[in-house]
């Protein structure tokens, strides 16, 4: 039996005259390239760009929309009610989809941004609004929610087509949410390591928390990283175990 | 033999807490809305809120994009080059069909506002980017143009279907370009004087200028204003004056 | 022996192309205008107006900074770290400071609006934050600090000249925190009652609790509002009750 | 007989998660920072830092005014009406004289940004509005003004200290123009030609045009950039090159 995986991560967060990440780089590595649609980063051309280079690539494409804060890149929570950011999501998810249409593409996913996705993972309601928000919006879009949390159970809940997606850089507690950046441990900064753990992980269906819990989870995409020092590499050490594994990387999530 | 012309008008140019226009009367006597994007005016929440009453009003629904500038709500020109103009046109027009089509309701056309409107009617080129662009994304749209300028020679280079725009309650140059405001008689206030000019242009298929002159022109669609004391007022005066022509109006531009 | 008090009420809130608020008619009743200054509301030339309109009656002049976020009217909540928060203060605070210095006025005091407001009557490190930058810009500015909360604690424990706020049409919890909006009662929507209440708290130097409970209180000034159907009404005839019972209106809280 | 002249770049133009320039390798060379205010780049965390930066370098701090348009870093004109960019800079100005004062700072200097610049350099009631705007804020501002434009002339009509305004790496046109930056030979790129060209040019008390001619001129304060490749290495060769030619660099100008 073979094993299929995604492998996603986080592009076009350059604005104006301001660049960030290396998505080339990332481009040659993963195959759905999560597109800021210029609410935490991005811009109309910057967008395009990003589409563009994807497309080159054969890297399937998604919206990556986010609080409209960028000096604080949409990191931080805000109170704002669901039904609005439902609408922001829609807004960012359309703008995108223009661009795309215009340079010959598609977008294949969605998935929310920075604190945007933090609340979701605790929130099922935030989840399920800007989820269905989305689906009304394109009813074929793929969700990604993040395995074990409240997205997932938004996403379950609205019989939604949806990628349940794991961070090969990050450990986990015991309940599958991220263990906190301030804590020891918490980012994962070896590549090889972080590499065995997701073919481990892909293999045994199952998140390994930090405490060496063993959690079944359904797991689809995994997000790589690209704004840090370090992760490009990750990634390529991630993208060439699981190619000595036998586990294909493809977008096709199904 | 009878004539058939559209009535358009600007909506959803309310913003957060800031309301603007009496949308809900003019939906009464418009056929076809031009709805604000989140760039020279409206949010998220309030184009949701337009599009729904526009087709609640079985009235026809179209894209208003302009500067990002709501402080001085698009209405001062911005050298930005043509490349990036047409970008934001895109994301605008992206973001108000995603709403459109999540309120199960399609985008028919698109207009240009204020200062990009402006600068469009003089800089073919510009016209060109910003309609090619919206027909890139939606290849379906009408593109309205204003009738004898640059507009109208863009969109017909484009091969576009497009909607000949003049507008009720302004006065006219030889050229059949408008009569700058500061000037005395630049704008129509008289309901009735508006309301005559308007049948008898549309039945004589020209523009009549200040000077007395007659320019044929193709009339599609003419503009009305809501944003003025009066303007509703106007708007009622002119479709009345229609029906009593026996001039039917739609959003059906041939 | 006689009892002074100050009123003040925000405005400036309009925004570009729109209008909020019955600014000039606060400004017959109030001794200080709490002026937007561009963060959840107004810009550059609102201010300068506002600024203008306030100097020309004789009302005292003060900052009203509040989160960034004009859709939201700086009304939702949002998690920013309080270093970030408090360069934002200092940045919307010096912005006023200019206007107000180029009419020839000076700030007097500084309050702060909706959701950071909120936010510093139970966060008292957010409110030292803020408050400390404030007095960093300018250390002769009088800080209005909602009584009984923890905005009145940070501005005592930084030593700082403040005002203790009550407010007019609201209802009071037991522990001097607002009811909430959304419960029977919350708002106050009767002048008579409201302007009695404003006169007895300020007698009684207490906040009279929607229980019965009497909280003994300091009380130097009454946040009145206008940007709601009667409140200009509220704000006459607390003004009017003021005078009748011989507690005189000014700015200047010792 | 001996010189002295101001060295002077821009800086604090990163944004929120964005960095942009080499502030602390110019801030070892130049007398004379150009802080962004939040309008074209910047916030009031970069705008604290950058100040702080400076302070400890012991570099005169002034404020960059510019175009409220991240997006294209404020390089494009804008048809704004001028007392509308005049209460845009005193709002900026103020945003950051609060924050150097917070640090212990005072603002020495003003120096408009980009499209607004260029746009002062030829429209002198434009350049009279900023500066007679960012005067009334603070009449001992010393205001930069590119020699030999309409921004010089402002500046004189007002009575104002000034501080006239050569480029180090920019070819001149016969009226002290710029030479477009698309054409060839506009920018000089061989640090030991703009070192030379820069003495040679304060000597001499003349601008010298790519034609040969020779333009008396003041010239007070030498623009060094800091954003592009090599930029440092011509800020560093032009302060060696004014060291040895005993012209002391001061940001006193008098």
């Amino acid at each position: 039996m073979t094993h299929t995986v995604d492998l996603n991560a986080d592009m076009g967060e350059s604005y104006g005259p301001w660049t960030m990440g290396d998505d080339l780089g990332l481009l040659g590595v993963i195959s759905s390239a999560n597109i800021a649609c210029g609410g935490h980063a991005g811009d109309p051309v910057v967008m395009a760009a990003t589409v563009k280079a994807a497309l080159d690539k054969g890297v399937s494409i998604g919206a990556h929309p986010g609080f409209e804060d960028k000096q604080n890149f949409g990191r931080h929570e805000m109170a704002i009610p669901a039904p609005v950011v439902a609408r922001m999501v829609q807004y960012q998810l359309g703008a995108l989809q223009a661009i795309a249409r215009a340079e010959g593409g598609r977008l294949n996913h969605l998935k929310l941004h920075g604190a945007l996705a933090n609340m979701a993972t605790r929130d099922e309601a935030l989840a399920h609004a800007c989820f269905s928000a989305a689906l009304d919006v394109d009813p074929d879009l793929l969700i990604f929610a993040i395995a074990g949390t409240a997205q997932e159970r938004a996403a379950k809940a609205l019989g939604a087509r949806y990628g349940a997606e794991v961070f090969a850089d990050r450990a986990y507690n015991d309940d599958a949410t991220l263990v906190n950046r301030a804590l020891p441990g918490a980012v994962i900064h070896d590549p090889k390591i972080a590499a065995d753990r997701v073919v481990q992980m892909i293999q045994a269906k199952s998140i390994f928390a930090q405490s060496g819990k063993i959690i079944p989870a359904r797991i689809d995409t995994i997000c790589l990283h690209g704004d840090t020092a370090g992760a490009l590499e990750i990634a390529r050490h991630v993208k060439s175990e699981l190619d000595s594994s036998d586990i294909s990387v493809s977008a096709n999530i199904t």
